[in-house]
């Protein structure tokens, strides 16, 4: 796969968002932009990364102690949009130790209690981790915009508030990998058919899914919104066409893949001497 | 693998240690109990279970609103044991998103400043999840013991305490599987040698483990006291040979296994009506 050969990075010049105004109509659900494999070459190429994935990212682990900096992704789409899956079949690639995982429910009371981004912190990844947040602080500005959960100037002050928020993140070693995945609405009630025709996947299944279903067009502008006025240089954002899940497996792997690339993490010189430790174990007296 | 087969629970039965004085040195670092191939097939037989692994774990995770239980690994050794290689392929089997994974370093001033189970707290796993410990509570009756880092007395009285946190873990809905990694001082010798030849490995080594190291008889005996009084109906024990890693993984891995066929976690049941769900999304007005 070219995509995952030297330093090329074709993921991310295709998906990253260009600046300006959204129209998330004029961007395919269905498509496979920069790659023209099958679903099948498509499992063997992500597959095929991962030896890679995991080396960097054990690198990038190795400098925990070393102010080494940190990868946060970030997953936002409607439900159904494989914000699971891709945990499973990216994030699964690596090594555990090193990634902490964050998912975001309905706020509770005391969560509530306090600005949005409080909770949001607690999930920042330190140094050498690979983090990921399922949802996240554009929840924020989606749903609680679409159910007007907030009042309107609070809403439209979280904008700002989360660009300034992002950059603090980035100036503290974060680098975002921000990706909305993109599904149409035909594919969402495919879906969700097939959970309800499953008796193992009706625990994913919840009534609530439809009634915000019922509000596509509502998200649809919310999310445009965000992706416009929070696309920024430091932390732009990516839209991935998810209606192929394969797709969107490779693709959100292969953003990884190039991000940890472009941080380029060594592995940690010895702040020890070598040597001296070397002579002091082949030296040492009998243990038992 | 007849391990992996039925409901016979082999390693369970074989590796959870018998009530009783423990005598760390008359059991085995180098053996493979339970398992009669060599380190082609136990790796091949790790891959194999893979797939009720997690399947298994999809269940309990599935449960998580429905106050299902949660399983909490306590991995203890002394360094180079192979905490880190069990949870990169063990838990690394299953799926990120119901995995909680807290390492447990030296403690922090504010740490100290309260009971030594309060930190623990904070990493003790939810309902449906899988729940890790990389070190634990252990520590603060092993190296605290080791290296008197608390008075005598507060030590003594950890035993009961920790017996009594776990017990309210069980109640709790916390299935526990304690597992203490043993190897000998040699394979140990072996493997801080291993890291010091390879650059790529130096951030794993600390001078200070091979201070550690000087003491392990110390060690042996603060591990034994530990063994013996927390090893309880509730919350047993097991001593997992250790020198040959693929047998650690085998062996952990199917601990694992067994633990959560005994737990058998069913699919939740849905709490809506299905049929009426699958009316509304066919008989949906148009969305886009």
């Amino acid at each position: 796969m070219s995509s995952a050969q030297g330093t090329s990075q074709p993921f991310t010049d295709l998906l990253r968002l260009k600046p300006g105004p959204v129209d998330l109509t004029a961007i395919e659900t269905n498509a496979a932009p920069g790659y023209d494999g099958d679903k099948k070459s498509g499992k063997a190429d992500l597959w095929a990364i991962g030896e890679e994935l995991f080396d960097l990212q054990q690198r990038l682990f190795a400098g925990k102690d070393d102010g080494q900096r940190s990868v946060l992704l970030v997953l936002q789409g409607m439900d159904t949009s494989g914000k699971g899956g891709t945990l499973k079949h990216t994030v699964g690639l690596v090594d555990p130790q090193g990634v902490k995982i964050t998912s975001f429910k309905a706020p509770t009371k005391e969560e509530l209690a306090h600005d949005f981004l409080w909770r949001i912190r607690k999930g920042v990844p330190g140094p050498g981790m690979l983090g990921v947040f399922d949802r996240s602080h554009y929840e924020d500005v989606l749903i609680v915009r679409v159910r007007e959960l907030a009042p309107h100037d609070e809403i439209e002050r979280r904008y700002a508030a989360i660009n300034d928020f992002e950059q603090e993140l980035v100036d503290s070693g974060v680098t975002l990998v921000k990706c909305m995945l993109h599904i149409s609405p035909d594919e969402q009630k495919a879906r969700l058919l097939d959970r309800l025709a499953d008796p193992t996947k009706h625990w994913k299944y919840n009534p609530g899914d439809v009634d915000e279903r019922e509000r596509w067009g509502q998200y649809r502008a919310a999310y445009e919104i965000a992706l416009e006025r929070n696309n920024t240089e430091h932390a732009p954002w990516h839209v991935i066409p998810a209606d192929k899940k394969w797709y969107r497996n490779l693709a959100i792997g292969s953003l990884l893949l190039e991000t940890l690339r472009r941080l380029d993490p060594q592995w940690p010189t010895a702040d020890f001497d070598v040597e001296a430790e070397k002579k002091r174990l082949t030296d040492e007296a009998p243990i038992s």
